[in-house]
């Protein structure tokens, strides 16, 4: 296939000076046969807040197709429990330590002067060299300075809210920050200041939708990343589905998502690039439960947003690709959302970076054949810190802490120890049963945090 | 339509007496369009346990696909917290304290001395009057003398367990409790002595593949009714399944359901009676919490088995009937396992009962058309004591126990009050912000429990 030989000639030609041969070559004929992605990836919303995860009152019919028609994994993990890291690690398959994307203060905020660095290599930079385009509507809380906003990291365009929606003035509970109003930016300016919350949604959606009519008449495949601002606090659904679900206003808000996805694979489906399109849904991090009804639902997991228990990191993870992922099929392949920007640079036959640590492996395996998968382990972190380690079945915890509210983590020694795919609640440790398995976790834990030195904090640069 | 025009036949004659008139009015072609009930009930499956319902190890892709073709209630209650008083609700379309097969005992067991009353009307007995033969597969929890067994409560024949597998001598643990080893039943014989727990489930399905392969040769409508034994701790798999689940032996018994559903369903379409029967997968209760990794999981409800929390009540509830429910959808309808009575009654064009209270409704507006439904409210008991109502999306609780352990209930005054709807999980108790809601859900269940004495307890009843 295609698609394969142009993989083995990145191989050949692995090291990232190659990105100016490579370009040549993708300018054959085969570019027609490459992939497009759509990744979509909600604020916040937990492991068990749809219909298709298991809720009872949020209806969720567009994301429950899309599973039907595609794959639904069961343990796919975001790459931290919190905002930024989580999407430093999805967009350059990196641990969020590498990058310096994680400290103390959690997140960036308005006041961070830091951001992904240039030296990073994001997904869309990662698959410019096989002639992709790409473009990013949403959240992007990788730096909110112009250097550090998406038209700066590889992407043609931007329009979106550049950090979380509860880090303006107008939203600030009434607390003076001396931050400015939350900005809607469109490439590398400020369009509007204090846009209404309600129509993001709708607006992000549309965006979309005209990307994808655009670029359905170009010759050249694409990356469109999707990070809704939504469910993330504080909620807002615009008047369409304001009070269409039973579980409230956070329903109404995963009900707009829900059609705002629905209008994506129509569009797909409209203009002829269903089957040449590989879309993934997911969220990145758990439910905020701190924040009541207004948070989401973690299901059957422990614990929520901000904790590395399973609530924390594990969250809905559904691919879809018409003829190329099997129908119909739960996986429950171990997968990280580092893993997405290695499986599309395979997938694009671009060169995989060869001058640096990638975290993330090929998942097609699994994506495209429902195979088992090659991921065994996951490391889990607060700021540098590993807390915790998923190896094949076993979770070994180190520290334990709920996302908010627990002012000091819980030290364990020994460790805590699940085995997940009998006890995916973690209720029942069995690590003085299983002194052995304790041991080789805890030196995989070990062996991975010595392999690197943490890069300097982007979070808690001076302000 | 033939079937309404039946109904309303019935409801002319809606006198018990009647019987034999619409025997004779049966006796016409009317019959061939009665539709056939087949009812599959796990014993202690738990809400969460399905891959459908959001399980993420344990794999279900028979009833996945049943949910697919078919609806997946999400609002669905078993007729109480244990197994006994289940049973006796849905075969009843009555709260078990009608009946008297709810008490301090809880449910009855080999040194019982009562049993289901010939004066109840089963939903076998209910269905005769419009042609219908009925079988039962399974285990029975309604009595075990002969005078309580299925072939005299309107059964044609009964194959199974007539009680929980763990009352038998040899599963008790060690501890001598001088009961006998747990019986297999034909009809009314003892057939054997402590049948090998591993091959139940497969033997259930083939007794119940043979009934129906008989039946679609026959021209008379049936009702099969198949209460697994499994996955009751303790629990067995056959050696086909054991092994095959990441989710460990649970997961293999539950794995062998789910094989089982689909040779019921496999079956009825090769025969050609996919389209004239009603298949409707359920469970008896909530899980086990108490027995760790051999108890199910409640997904993100609360509790488990024994307790009236939502973990202990709510359960899967999946209905199936090609070109008759409408395929794929998810109903967040409140429905109960006494409503299956009622409905199935309805179906059939029989009369229902009319001389007692019935408290099941009849909910083919929700699964024949993904209506609303006509259930607003349920009480849920501990022995006869209302501890709980849940009306429209609120559920007030007078009582809170855990399903094991928790010697004596809390009381609460005032009630607590969850808004189910939005809080699944029971989290938030908002009694105090809502207090006229309070005020009418303990008057609905303090008229409740006066509108009738409770029947003498079949459970309590002197060894």
């Amino acid at each position: 296939m295609r698609i394969a030989r142009l993989k083995d000639a990145a191989a050949l030609f692995a090291g990232w000076g190659c990105v100016a041969l490579l370009g040549m070559f993708d300018a054959s004929a085969a570019r027609a046969e490459k992939p497009n992605f759509v990744i979509i990836m909600a604020d916040d919303l937990g492991y068990g807040d749809l219909a298709c995860y298991g809720h009872p009152t949020i209806r969720t019919p567009e994301l429950d197709r899309m599973a039907a028609e595609g794959m639904r994994l069961t343990q796919f993990y975001s790459g931290a429990p919190v905002c930024t890291p989580s999407r430093a690690a999805l967009m350059t398959g990196r641990y969020p330590a590498r990058s310096g994307l994680c400290g103390q203060r959690r997140v960036l905020f308005p006041d961070s002067t830091g951001g992904l660095p240039d030296s990073e290599i994001t997904l869309a930079e990662a698959l410019a060299p096989a002639g992709y385009r790409s473009i990013c509507i949403g959240k992007w809380h990788l730096g909110y300075q112009p250097q550090y906003l998406p038209p700066n990291h590889g992407f043609e365009h931007y329009f979106g809210i550049p950090y979380s929606n509860d880090m303006g003035a107008e939203t600030a509970g009434g607390k003076l920050r001396g931050w400015p109003k939350t900005p809607l930016i469109r490439d590398l300016a400020v369009v509007e200041e204090d846009p209404d919350q309600t129509q993001l949604t709708r607006r992000y959606t549309e965006e979309a939708v005209a990307f994808l009519r655009e670029a359905a008449t170009g010759d050249r495949p694409f990356l469109l990343y999707l990070p809704h601002t939504m469910p993330h606090v504080p909620i807002f659904a615009s008047e369409k589905f304001k009070g269409s679900s039973p579980r409230g206003l956070y329903g109404d808000v995963i009900t707009e998502l829900d059609w705002s996805t629905g209008e994506i694979l129509r569009t797909l489906r409209e203009t002829g690039l269903a089957g040449r399109t590989l879309v993934f849904f997911t969220s990145d991090n758990g439910p905020w439960l701190s924040q009541g009804l207004g948070g989401g639902s973690a299901g059957l997991l422990r614990e929520g947003k901000g904790s590395t228990w399973e609530g924390g990191v594990r969250v809905p993870g559904i691919a879809w690709w018409p003829d190329h992922v099997p129908a119909g099929r739960v996986s429950p392949a171990i997968a990280s959302a580092m893993d997405l920007f290695t499986t599309c640079v395979a997938l694009a036959g671009a060169p995989q970076p060869a001058d640096r640590p990638i975290d993330g492996l090929d998942i097609s395996p699994v994506l495209l054949h429902d195979e088992p998968g090659p991921r065994q382990t996951v490391f889990f972190s607060r700021d540098t810190e590993v807390t915790a380690v998923r190896h094949g079945p076993w979770k070994a915890h180190f520290k334990t802490q709920s996302g908010y509210g627990q002012p000091k983590p819980d030290a364990h020694e020994p460790p805590l120890l699940y085995h997940l795919d009998r006890d995916p609640s973690e209720k029942i440790d069995v690590a003085a049963r299983q002194p052995d398995i304790v041991a080789e976790l805890t030196r995989l834990a070990t062996e991975h945090a010595a392999s690197f030195q943490p890069a300097p904090s982007q979070l808690d640069a001076p302000k």
